[in-house]
C-alpha cells in the first residue's frame, strides 16, 4: 500500500421528508392520468423528495440542514470524530445564500473550525469536482482527511403558483426530474484507513463553442422583481450529447488506468432521469459491470447524486473489485468521472 | 530551484467604466456635502467602478466580461498562449448565473477547453482560496500551469430605486465601500518559469459559534418577489475582529515559514475600506514592510482585490525580497494569506 493512497472511508446521505410519487404530484397540481402516463413514459422518475411542504410551501429544510445531516452521517460511518477532518470541499448549484458559503455553516454545526473549507459552484459534475479537488489536495500532502459534500435544494426553483398545464414540455420535465438531497463522503490518506482506493478523478470542460444545455438564473436585488424564467434545459441537446460524453469519460478512465472494459465490476452511470439513465447505461461498453443507479427513486439531486450511488456501492464492493462512476454536466458541458478499486 | 516551486508568472486586472468619486455619487442620489464628508471620514474610499450605468441602470459588463478581460491580460503578460493553461480556478461571490459557472464561459471565450475548471463561492478570502486550490493542485503534480481568477459584480446588489437618505448607516457604508472589478494570475511549475515563488497559501475557517459578519442573499424563483434586504454587514464586528484576525494570519505565516517580522519587505493588508485598511495596517507588526494597498482607489472588489495588490507588487519585487498578503472574510470568518519570495 502506498501511503499516498486516497481511500473512500464512508458515505452518508439524506433525503428530506416523504417520497412524492407521480400520482401525488398529479393530485397537487390538478393533473390527470394522461399526465402521469407522460411522466412515466418520458421521464421515468418514480419518486422525488422536496425540502418544503408541497401544500403550504413552508420550507422544512435548508441546504445547510441537509448537508449537515449527510456530513454527520458520513463522519460517524467513518468511525472518526469531526476533529479528524482537516479539509472540507462541498459542491452545490443551489446555495442557501451567496455569503456565507453554506459549507461554512455546516462546518460550524459539526463543530469543525480552523481548517480550509471550499464550496464549488457546480451542477451535475459537482460531486466529482469536489472529490477531485479533495483528492488532489490530499495528494499534495498538506491534509490527511477530507469531508466531501454534495447537496441540492433545487426546490428553491419550484414556483408553486404556476399552472403546470401552461408549462412547456421541457419545464414540465424539469418539474418532475429534480429533487432535493445531500450526500457526503470521507476521504483519507491516513495509514491504516480502510476502504476502496479512489484511484482516479477526472474533470474536463468539454463545451468549447457550444451553447449551454442547462442554465439556472440567480436574481440580485436589482432584478429579482422580474418575471423571466428561472432557467432553461435543452433536453434535445442533453439526450444527444450525454451518451456520447459518457462513453468518452469511460474510455478516458480506462486509458488512464490501463483497464479493459471487462475489468469494470461496477458501473455508476450518469443519473439524469429514470429513462435517460437506462438509455445511457445500455450504450456504455462495460459488459461485465453491475449497474448502480438510483435516480428513479431519488430523482436527480444534482451535486448529491453520486453519493447515493456510492452508498449503494460501498457495502457490495469486494477485495480486488473495480468501479467506475460517470457524471456529465450539461450546463456548459463538463465530463467527469472517477475510479475506485478495493 | 525545486521543480515543485509554484511561481507567480503574471497578473492582469480590469475595472469597468470610469472612476466614480464621492461627489458624483452624492449628485446622483441627491445627497449633500455633509454626506460627502461622512463618507470621507468614516469610509475613506475615494473612487469605485460599477459595471452598469449609474444614470440609466443599463448593465455594461457582466462578470464573465470582466473575468475574461483580466484573464486574457494575465495570460498575455505571462507570455503564454491559452493552450498552455491546464487548470482554471475562479473565486466570486456574485456569479452571473448559478449555472453554468461563470468560469466556464470565460474559458470558452479564451478558447480554453478539455481541462478542469473550478469556481469557488467565496467572499473576501476568495482570491486566496483560489490561489490555494490552484497551488495545491499544481503541487499534486497533475497540472503545470493554472489560470486563477477573482471577480465581482457586486453592483448586482445595488438598488437604484432606493432613497439613500432612508438607509441605515451600515447600508449606506456598503453602498460606497464596494465596487466591481476582476483580477487574474498565472501560476506555473513549468521549469524555467520566471516570477516570485508562491511559497505558502493559508486558508482557515475561524468562525466557530460566531454569527456571520456579512451576508449576501440570493433569490430563487420562489422568493424573488419578496422585499427583504439583499444582505447585511455587521461593521462593528468587522472593525473589532478583522485587525485581530489579520495579526493572527501574519503570525501563522511567519511561523510556518520561519520568518521574522523584519523579514517581510512588502505587506499586502486586507482591503476593506480606505479607513479600515489604514487602521489594520498600522496595527500589523511588520516594521520593515512597504505597504501595498489599493482600496481607496479601486474600492472593495471582493474576490478581485488581492490581484490589484499583486499587480502593484510584481514589478517592484527584487531578487531575494519577500511579501505577505492577508485577506479576511467576514461572512463566516475566514483567515487567509499567502507568502511570496523572489
Amino acid at each position: 500500500m502506498r501511503s499516498q493512497d486516497v481511500r473512500l472511508l464512508s458515505v452518508g446521505t439524506v433525503l428530506p421528508g416523504q417520497p412524492l410519487d407521480i400520482a401525488t404530484l398529479a393530485r397537487r397540481f390538478g393533473l390527470g392520468v394522461s399526465w402521469e402516463q407522460w411522466v412515466e413514459a418520458f421521464v421515468g422518475t418514480g419518486t422525488r423528495y422536496l425540502s418544503f411542504d408541497l401544500d403550504s410551501g413552508e420550507v422544512r429544510q435548508s441546504l445547510a440542514d441537509l448537508g449537515e445531516t449527510a456530513a454527520a452521517r458520513a463522519v460517524a460511518a467513518a468511525g472518526i470524530g469531526p476533529d479528524a477532518v482537516d479539509l472540507m470541499v462541498m459542491g452545490t448549484s443551489s446555495p442557501d445564500a451567496l455569503m456565507p458559503a453554506t459549507v461554512n455553516l455546516i462546518a460550524d454545526r459539526l463543530g469543525i473550525d480552523g481548517i480550509p473549507t471550499y464550496q464549488l459552484q457546480s451542477g451535475c459534475s459537482g460531486a466529482v469536482q469536489a472529490l477531485d479537488v479533495a483528492r488532489q489536495m490530499l495528494l499534495a500532502g498538506r491534509h490527511r482527511t477530507a469531508l466531501v459534500i454534495g447537496a441540492e435544494t433545487v426546490s428553491k426553483h419550484v414556483d408553486l403558483d404556476v399552472d403546470p398545464r401552461r408549462l412547456a414540455a421541457d419545464q414540465m420535465a424539469s418539474m418532475v426530474m429534480f429533487g432535493d438531497g445531500a450526500g457526503a463522503a470521507v476521504l483519507s490518506t491516513q495509514p491504516g484507513a480502510d476502504g476502496p482506493v479512489l484511484l482516479e478523478t477526472f474533470v474536463q470542460l468539454a463545451g468549447l463553442g457550444r451553447p449551454p444545455g442547462h442554465t439556472v438564473e440567480w436574481f440580485g436585488l436589482r432584478d429579482r422583481h422580474g418575471d423571466g424564467p428561472g432557467g432553461s434545459e435543452d433536453y434535445k441537446a442533453i439526450e444527444e450529447s450525454v451518451p456520447v460524453l459518457a462513453a468518452e469519460i469511460l474510455q478516458a478512465l480506462l486509458d488512464e488506468l490501463g483497464w479493459k472494459e471487462t475489468d469494470v465490476d461496477y458501473l455508476l452511470p450518469p443519473q439524469l432521469s429514470g429513462r435517460m439513465t437506462a438509455r445511457i447505461a445500455e450504450q456504455l461498453p462495460a459488459p461485465a459491470a453491475y449497474e448502480i443507479s438510483c435516480v428513479a427513486e431519488t430523482a436527480n439531486t444534482g451535486n448529491a447524486l453520486p453519493f447515493f450511488q456510492l452508498e449503494r456501492l460501498l457495502p457490495r464492493m469486494m477485495e480486488g473489485e473495480r468501479a467506475i462512476g460517470i457524471a456529465v454536466e450539461s450546463s456548459k458541458w463538463i465530463k467527469a468521472g472517477f475510479a475506485l478499486e478495493r
